[in-house]
């Protein structure tokens, strides 16, 4: 039944205790220890499934930004980009980012080595390895989601001309090195942490890093062939379904609230779920702030609305309030969601007159809207300051750019990153796969 | 482990406390009232994140059961009236629907103009909106997503012909005002609340709401070119991909389950959380009620099995069950949907015999099918009279009829709803968009 | 915030009550009773809408793998399986299986005859059907999406040729009776669990279950029209659209952490939801496993990747860990999820080889790798005998292949399983449908 509102107390009133005990009649009982560990762990659990899902979005939306001769390749990439994920995270990456327990704070190389290891079958409250907080499991569930999230980004930058292997090797790197090494500087309590810098879910440590990444490996495969042609015109090469791209967007947008609503990292008390509630309702206000800004923005400057910026529109907004979705009032959300709408759609021309070719607009969405939404978290948080802000961006990103710039250029000297000419003409399907995605249908 | 049912009693006996306090081991305590207020509030968070998930539903659906030259422009409407309703929800609806602490019933002019303000962050229990309750921001969140759900309904009849700003603009008005206004004469405490009229989740609030809206666009707005050929026939347009229609349903299926269950309001008791779950397994069976009534029902009258009237038969059961998904037993529930099926599979020949022009059938499944849900509650809820549903199925359809029919009027002499006939014939993604949904594949 | 893990003592005791009564500061309270059964049911009630979501993961994974022309028929197949699922298995199958408080293990006879009961509305404490442990509610809703599951599997296998309604009446009996009187064996308490038979969530009782049913269906059925031909070689039939299936994949794996997860049958404990952590760590750690597995395997066997191959990599390693999710540690979950998928990489080919047609590749994932995922459980469940897993997968299988196999027969005697030649070479959509699932693509 739809309670009215107007009669909370009552209904309240109707649903507190009359039977059980004294004491839970009374109002201002605190959960059990019990059940706070249970709600801790449930909303690593339900955030960490909400951000799996994610990788679907990525996936429908990359798959659906490409041309039909490249889909196979990217679902694929997607898919087996999110499953080594999985696994190097699980070898090397957990333990390094903040291992539970032995970490310790030596500055860059701290962290240990060793596969990521679950609390036993069946324990006990005595046993559990935080018993104060969280289990083991859902904690290792929800953070193997940020981090596969990270590589997603990276695919659809270099899509319809990476190899696969080489690109799939960097996603090792990534996972199992690069991201958990700069996410222990932030979240595993290193010295950007030590220094002030906040970003509550990731701008800078997920997005940014993905969007770095991406941006170093467009520079160093190239564009697309025809994608600039000689005499400087951008040739569009639009997706080949839209409709994929638009359900991609909303699952993302979906899994976003696990994302931020998650990095509360507790729901056991008033104050966390409400701080989770508060979180839901602003990365819902910055997406839609970010699709409206790109609609009326493409309106106004091109006479017709940009389907594909209005996605990106919306994942913009997404990633601009993740550094800050808990602090700001729902109408300060949607201004720094709009504001990262704005940013799509002057940055995706950008990138373009720079030559730089980014498939599906990763750069502007991640790497640019990151460093805007870790920049805004001084907007509606007191305790951060632009100084440690901008540190902690600089920092990450030039760590990022100088890893994963070695890393591609190593892959690129003993492999080559790229497919040839010709296997690009005729699409990576065909060239790597021998199949295709859509096989039955004619193509103009 | 699969706990055998038959040893459910032993089993309970084995989890149960036998180490905490001695109150925890005595059977029939009550949650705490901080855990009934998680509880609570994470039943807003968890239904509000389903109901969210159904936009990319109706998004599928619509984008499935449009030409193909249209399937860009459905997708950019639904992921832009989404962001519009959570916009212009937050601006005026939420606090004209029911204004926490301040609403007064005072008939129909009531509620505050006021954007929605959230809790203090990091808030404590003394200082929560509505500690004996839940957070303020999971309210908003999950209220939220009922209002984008009644835009959602209107996109999809008149697709294929409306302008894109119009519809956006008649968007923000429905979801700023038409639709919180009446919503609070129920949910709010108003004057339907007060005269006995019972709608759980929303057959009349929501669905009929959407549908009366759709209905008097489609008339105001007029068939699409061909659709009634001169000769009296109708000219089939079929949609132009049925597998993302399909999975469009599922989706909303899914999202229904947030959307039934969730309007339960309250999961911090045994018996809400029970209710929640006779609630999830009833909105299931009136489903599979209004799937299999369509699936049989279009195999003898056609001798041929219509996919499209399948799914909407099933969401017609999901219409019909909203009304009431708590007392019907398991089996009034699944006749409950098949009586939704079957009006489906009627009233959709019968638009057409009217020459209203439905592209998705949504005023059958919406507005039909919500008048019979709410109807039906008097069928298993001794606490309903057909009086008082029939009243605020009247009072609710004459408001929207009159409040929509005036916007849709201003808004078609001010800049005209409809595109122009060449616009219409080359496809609104050519003409409004620049762009097309699948512009790779070949058209026959 | 992200909390630093570093601090989790000192956050948890920021989090511990401080204003409650005495024995909430106590660390070691268990949650209340109250708390329990709302906790156990809403894990049913998660659990339950993600497998829920299966069924629109088989779908799009069936639809995608399927030639166009039969696409809206593998569509309408599932939509309709599903509710006929969920309405027989509230008619007969849920008492067969297990029914609350009446059951009697008396061997394989056992079970009532009635339809499902839920508890009344509004229940208090005293008068729930369990309340030492969950709601029946969330039970059935549970129960039933495993059921239906059972069913989606067979779909795939016989795609492309099986009549509409013999099929759908095959669903019937083995969504009614045949899955849940084998299921009441072990999961009932029968007597396939006292003989210490382990299988925690179903590789064999449901995924074999679904395997054996599809092999029946395929040898009585044959292979489609020119699927092997008469000089011995197999002719490739590549699905319409591997989006789709990619989709279908990632929401399938999705849905896994509910159908493993919620098989821990409980989350109102500490030792309880750190299992169900576990569990989604592993079962997401063998998805991964089979994933790459496949990825691997056929780029050394064939030089080039397949990502059907992979997408079943990833499900056969979901069906691989789903007999004993809990127990492994995190490698040894991969290790054996890659089996699963190195097993499909084989089995796909020698089913070719021995000219059994499985359309999607069902028997492989589902049969072979569910029996796999039985037998690895004596792997790291010490309460496992390999006697006891082969008898059960023995057992079951037996059964079920006889059950079907009658019914297939009697079916196929009465009224014929398949289509005729020239309605299968035209495809299903226009043979019984007469609509297309995509109907403006010009087809190559």
């Amino acid at each position: 039944m739809k309670l009215n509102k107007i009669l909370p107390l009552a209904a309240a009133a109707a649903v507190l205790p009359t039977l059980g005990l004294a004491q839970d009649a009374t109002p201002g009982v605190d959960a059990s220890t019990d059940t706070i560990f249970i709600l801790n762990s449930l909303l690593f659990l339900v955030g960490g499934f909400l951000v799996f899902f994610m990788a679907a979005g990525f996936a429908m939306l990359e798959a659906g930004l490409v041309r039909s001769k490249n889909v196979a390749m990217q679902c694929t990439k997607n898919v087996a980009l999110f499953s080594l994920s999985a696994i190097f995270y699980y070898l090397i990456g957990y333990n390094l980012m903040y291992p539970l327990g032995t970490w310790a704070v030596d500055g860059v190389l701290s962290g240990v080595w060793g596969v990521a290891i679950l609390e036993a079958v069946g324990i006990t409250r005595d046993a559990a390895d935080d018993y104060g907080y969280a289990s083991t499991g859902s904690d290792f569930f929800f953070q193997l989601m940020f981090c596969a999230a990270t590589a997603s980004i990276v695919s659809g930058t270099l899509a319809e001309r990476i190899k696969l292997w080489p690109f799939l090797i960097f996603t090792i790197i990534l996972t199992g090195i690069i991201y958990p090494l700069q996410a222990s500087w932030k979240w595993g309590g290193g010295f950007l942490d030590a220094n002030g810098f906040l970003d509550f879910a990731g701008s800078t440590v997920v997005h940014s890093v993905g969007g770095w990444a991406a941006l170093t490996g467009a520079l160093i495969l190239g564009p697309r062939i025809g994608k600039f042609s000689k005499d400087g015109r951008v040739v569009p090469m639009p997706g080949s379904n839209l409709t994929l791209a638009t359900l991609g967007t909303f699952i993302l947008w979906l899994g976003w609230f696990g994302f931020n609503g998650g990095s509360q990292l507790a729901m056991g008390t008033v104050g966390d779920v409400t701080d989770v509630s508060r979180i839901f309702s602003n990365t819902n206000a910055a997406a839609a702030g970010g699709a409206i800004a790109a609609l009326i923005l493409t309106q106004v400057l091109y006479k017709k609305v940009d389907l594909t910026m209005v996605l990106n529109g919306a994942l913009a907004g997404l990633v601009s309030i993740t550094a800050e979705p808990l602090t700001p009032t729902l109408g300060l959300a949607t201004i720094i969601g709009m504001i990262g709408g704005v940013i799509v759609v002057f940055a995706v021309p950008m990138l373009d007159k720079l030559k730089i070719d980014d498939v599906v607009g990763a750069i502007p969405v991640h790497l640019i809207c990151g460093i805007w939404g870790t920049i805004a978290v001084v907007l509606s948080n007191g305790d951060a300051t632009i100084g440690a802000q901008l540190y902690g961006i600089v920092v990450v990103g030039i760590f990022t750019v100088v890893a994963s710039g070695v890393v591609w250029f190593i892959l690129n000297m003993v492999m080559g990153l790229r497919v040839t000419e010709e296997e690009e003409i005729n699409g990576l399907d065909k060239a790597e796969l021998g199949m295709e995605a859509y096989p039955e249908f004619s193509k103009l």
